[in-house]
């Protein structure tokens, strides 16, 4: 049993961490055990334990404090669903109320401390669960569960007292579920279905009931985690611990907030390393969800485009509606790994068949032609007249006879085909029973995927009802759009996970010789100057202009003589921006004299706005580049994260930009610029030469070295411009901004 | 009964529509008759009339051509289907047959020409239709419907044969259905079904077959028009005749390619009118998906960007899924208009609403904060410590009880709100069932629109199938995303039918006075040179830049010296492009020997190029403005189009363009600029001068106006940039490129 991977409940994941691992007994976790070796150079941990939670879901005896059998009382109902439930799991169950002598015909104890054993696991039924956690502690209980709410939920008041909680069950050894949670984890789960089933794990259980109802149309659910405030127990944790369960074919989640980014990176990392999918939908797409998810369950949601970067990054399949969740973790959850990534559209009408493939093409999935030895055989049982490329359009008939099998199983049989989608629009029992048999029945001959749609919206035909559902090597979707969406998935995440190296295991550890030179350079609670800040990425090998500061006149035409005409001057000064709008800068200075009437025009400006300054920058002038910008910022859930962006006037207006949570190695940092719509600009455009990329990244690299050791004395860092230079010449940091924390 | 609206298969909509609208009788329409004045500047009609339907959908006779009662033929089937539909809307019904005396006891005649009385419709069931319309022809049949397939989808023989039956039809002065259609028309509706109903128009029979089910759900339908190939009667025509029908509250269609993209606007237009929304899945999203509506109707599907605009203009609310079809076309035709665009969210979980209001909030609902008044009175019936600021989240328990209804109505009651959503995620009898009776209660006495979303992925809960189905006056979905996509379209069409004024009652019918000069300088089937195209657009009234075309050295500086320095200097020349790669572009020339210099150099690259001038350009150098690209493109469909897009190297990087199919209004023109990603880049940033948008406007509605003028021998005008300057000041075409017909 695990005592105290949970971090304390604070607002700086640094500190939490290193408490939170410095704690870990080795032999508390499966695999790896936490030590200071296996922090980051930003103090993060690399290794998150897993919580041994078999007795939590499987309890060899369970207590019920405040249980009842008084007519009326909410405890009731609660306590007679438990009792079928601890009978169902084979549980001894003791009630414990102060002045019952028996609950439904079971003794009740007066306490806990009266029990007549070492209990698993304490559900408590009590409006304040804090003095039940201390004698719960004395005790020695491994888990408990805690359905009361009025925590973090209500606001101010409530989150103290949750903090309370935390802090009491940290120091008690126990693992808590709640408080704010309910009975979904000790519901009935069908245990008749086999195969590889889902692990749901749910911020709020009526989100989680569309999911757990599946159940009735065949889909195997094995556990129910509803983690409502998380004062201990977190979503991360669960996903570590289904991650590792045999039985668990796909992990799906619904997500008000995360309690601590980093645990919810490291439990990602381990499901795609262990190949497990996880699908979730995560609230917070906008400020009004963010803002409800927050009361509801009292966590923050995070800035969304960074949850929606980490997530990707450790291939978290993020989805919008219940219905996606849904049919996208059933059909990770059963299918078998792809042996192509080609799909094949199969349909009894070429409308179903052209429409279906619109839909699947757009949305990125890969239709192959057909070779025309296959499509000479399919026109053995399909006529002539018939495009049977792919999509392949029957025409109808062949369905109700012999050949609609062997149509199929052509199909199938193509290397270029990994998944078969046949969309049925609508019940036609000469045909479409048949169909659905013959689909069924080569599902279960085939390691492919057979997917069908059926696309009643009634939905209580015998072929859908019985034939499709009643077996688990078809997955049946309702729509065409959750098909594509989970095939999608599902191809995506293979590939995803064939190619996974995890960004931990190469993470840096110690700070590189950049540090103490960066260090230096800090200045706590301040923005430094444009110079400054150029010194800091120097340090950390990122090129600037040659440039100096000076302050007189003559100094300047000195240095433009050395660092080479046409010069730029800048006013460079702490506190100083938007100088492009105040007239700070000067381009294009081609001589002594200019040099000198700029040196004068800048030191008034700046006398007359009131700005000081450190001295005026005199650069090399860099043209004829790719303006990027590159940057570090402060997340309130992952700390800092990178991005890069185009640059100029274009950042402000597109906002054309890729975020990325560190650690991240350099396939992400590609990928990054894969996401920008105006990525064709760094490959060249009307002639112009295409830039160096590997530049682009290497900075990309950099600045997240920075962001990792200087990441959280650093509140902002923005190169902007990055001037990427044509293949070959590198990339220059024509202007930074930075502001130490 | 109309005789000749349809137009000849032609691929040249202009003369198609002279053809089809010199023969229109005044009294074989509804509403306005087409005459030589009721075509625009660019010979393309402003009305279309309507087809009188009626008989078709319900004749008093039917011949049945090749009608059958053997055993195993597949016409028997068909004969059996068309004699119950006939006994059900009470039509006499004659087999045709050249050897049977009798089918199904009815007795049969030997063709045609031998029937007992003048039929209404003659259903064609053989394989060659095109002697049968002959006859008919002579018979005075109103109506025909040919099922026969192998015309236009088989490739260009089958095409041949429709261009043949085409002819024989318009001579015939009969109207078709088909060829490559079913029995669609012809199936069981229900009867007992009241309210506004759908009316179906598909180009596939299979992908009609969810929206027809829907039946099975309580969603009245009215008609189906399965119009397979459209060799004659196409979608427009029953788009025109249902918006006409009194029992019609929405339309639905399955489209896979248009026949005349005029006469579809002009439908649509007229359903636009009488507020009569169309609601359309459109394939071709994508190469592959228009590549097989190709091959299964034989309809060209036109750019899809272009489609996509154009029903944005008529208010054509396209949707991707026939799910979305279903449920957007169901609650349209059902709803009332709303009394507010506000939407309410009320549900039992704060995490349902939460995640809910974030997906609507996302699609752009507006989901306004209840007064405090409003929230008083909510709490009189909701635990304080619950939100009820909407979304409203009841926490469950009071939803069983009296309270449920009073909150229902108390969200109804105010005037913020238009529409009640309330997402069900799982059956939970004890709430759900009491809560969706009172949903339905409360419907039924209310004007205000009130929606649920039943998650649960079952389907076969009472509270769904009875309640909730059972009520027309509830719009019931599946899903969150249906049900916003759904009501988003509701609040959007109703607004824009509000607002809505019919282009074609202001397009022009004359050409204007510019349209001689323009005439003078086209060059039919050539490039014009950028001089010659600038001038277009000064015939037009859009300014260029003050310029000469010169053919000397000397020539050059006297012109520089006129134009004013500094200059630009341009390569000029018909079939020249990529001036800028070439280097025949020379910007900020600011004296005479730089402009003589930039003349021996632009002349002896071209001649280098070997690239034939009509002259060098100088110009007035205009700078600081936005680059803008403004033109006019030939769509195989709508004829020429309009786009406006983000000028300079973004154009080609972002395709950053918004289209319109003339006629368009500046409310259209000016809805163009909103859609553009930067569109912000003209209201002013970094400290920049708003541009003259009105100025841009301007110029998009007189290139407009040349698009209609000139449009069809023009095939491409492009200019590029257009220097948008600062607000006041105008805008300028800084280039332009044409090519002629």
């Amino acid at each position: 049993m695990l005592g105290s991977t949970h971090g304390t409940f604070t607002t700086d994941p640094r500190r939490a961490h290193v408490v939170a691992c410095g704690e870990l007994p080795p032999n508390a976790v499966h695999g790896r055990a936490a030590t200071a070796d296996d922090l980051d150079v930003s103090g993060r941990p690399l290794y998150a334990g897993v919580p041994d939670l078999d007795r939590f879901f499987r309890p060899a005896s369970v207590a019920v404090v405040g249980a009842s059998d008084a007519e009326g009382r909410p405890n009731t109902g609660i306590t007679r669903q438990l009792i079928a439930w601890a009978e169902r799991v084979g549980a001894r169950l003791h009630p414990v109320h102060p002045t019952r002598q028996s609950v439904f015909g079971i003794p009740c104890f007066p306490s806990v401390a009266d029990l007549p054993e070492q209990v698993d696991l304490a559900v408590l039924l009590v409006g304040d669960p804090l003095p039940v956690i201390e004698q719960l502690a004395e005790e020695k209980v491994r888990f408990a569960v805690a359905f009361a709410s009025g925590f973090a939920e209500t606001g101010e008041e409530g989150a103290a007292a949750q903090e309370r909680l935390a802090v009491a069950v940290q120091r008690s050894g126990l693992r808590l579920l709640g408080p704010n949670t309910n009975l979904n984890a000790f519901e009935k789960f069908r245990e008749d279905l086999e195969g590889p089933a889902i692990a749901l794990i749910t911020q709020s259980g009526h989100q989680g009931r569309p999911v757990f109802t599946m159940q009735e149309l065949g889909v195997r659910l094995s556990h129910w985690a509803p983690t409502g405030n998380e004062a201990d127990l977190e979503t991360s944790d669960f996903i570590s611990y289904f991650a590792e369960r045999p039985e668990v074919g796909a992990i799906a989640c619904y997500v008000e907030g995360l309690k601590d980014g980093r645990a919810f990176l490291l439990a990602a990392d381990r499901a795609a390393r262990r190949g497990v999918p996880v699908v979730a939908v995560k609230v917070g797409r906008t400020e009004t969800g963010a803002r409800m998810a927050a009361s509801h369950t009292g966590k923050l949601t995070g800035a969304d485009t960074v949850v929606d970067a980490a997530m990707r990054q450790f291939g978290v399949i993020r989805v919008d509606g219940l219905d996606e969740l849904q049919d996208t973790s059933a059909l990770l959850a059963r299918a078998r790994p792809p042996r192509a990534d080609g799909v094949a559209v199969y349909s009894i009408s070429g409308g179903t068949g052209a429409h279906f493939s619109d839909l699947a093409t757009e949305a990125g999935l890969r239709l192959p032609t057909l070779s025309d030895a296959k499509q000479t055989e399919l026109h053995q049982w399909i006529p002539d007249y018939l495009n049977v490329a792919n999509p392949v359009d029957n025409g109808g008939h062949p369905v109700g006879d012999w050949r609609g099998r062997k149509i199929i199983d052509a199909i199938l049989d193509d290397p270029e085909v990994g998944v078969l989608i046949c969309p049925i629009t609508g019940p036609f029992p000469p045909m479409s029973d048949k169909l659905a048999q013959d689909l069924v029945d080569a599902a279960e001959q085939t390691d492919k995927l057979v997917c069908v749609v059926w696309g009643s919206p009634v939905g209580t035909e015998d072929a859908y009802r019985e034939t499709l559902l009643g077996s688990s090597r078809v997955a049946t979707f309702r729509t065409f759009a959750n098909c594509i969406t989970a095939v999608r998935a599902y191809l995506d995440h293979h590939r995803f996970t064939t190619g996974y190296r995890s960004p931990f295991d190469e993470a840096p550890r110690t700070p590189s010789p950049s540090f103490r030179k960066a260090q230096a350079l800090m200045r706590p609670g301040q923005q430094l100057s444009e110079h400054a800040a150029k010194q800091l990425l120097r340090a950390y090998g990122i090129r600037v202009p040659r440039e100096q500061l000076v302050t007189s006149a003559a100094a300047a035409v000195r240095a433009a003589g050395l660092v080479g005409y046409p010069v730029v001057m800048k006013a460079s000064g702490a506190q100083l921006a938007h100088k492009t709008e105040l007239g700070l800068v000067k381009i294009g200075l081609t001589s002594a004299s200019q040099v000198r009437d700029a040196y004068r025009e800048l030191t008034d400006i700046a006398r007359y706005e009131g700005v000081t300054l450190d001295g005026i920058l005199v650069c090399q002038m860099v043209e004829r580049g790719v303006e990027m910008v590159v940057g570090v910022t402060h997340d309130s859930l992952f700390g800092p994260t990178v991005t890069v962006g185009l640059g100029g006037v274009l950042v402000e207006v597109l906002r054309d930009a890729a975020v990325r949570v560190p650690p991240f190695g350099e396939d992400q940092a590609k990928a990054m610029l894969s996401e920008l719509r105006g990525r064709a600009l760094l490959d060249g455009v009307r002639g112009a030469a295409p830039a160096d990329i590997d530049a682009l990244v290497e900075v990309v690299l950099r600045v997240q070295r920075m962001a990792l050791e200087l990441g959280d004395d650093l509140a902002e860092l923005d190169i902007n411009p990055l001037m990427v230079l044509p293949r070959g010449q590198g990339a220059v940091a024509l202007d930074a901004f930075a502001v130490c924390r």
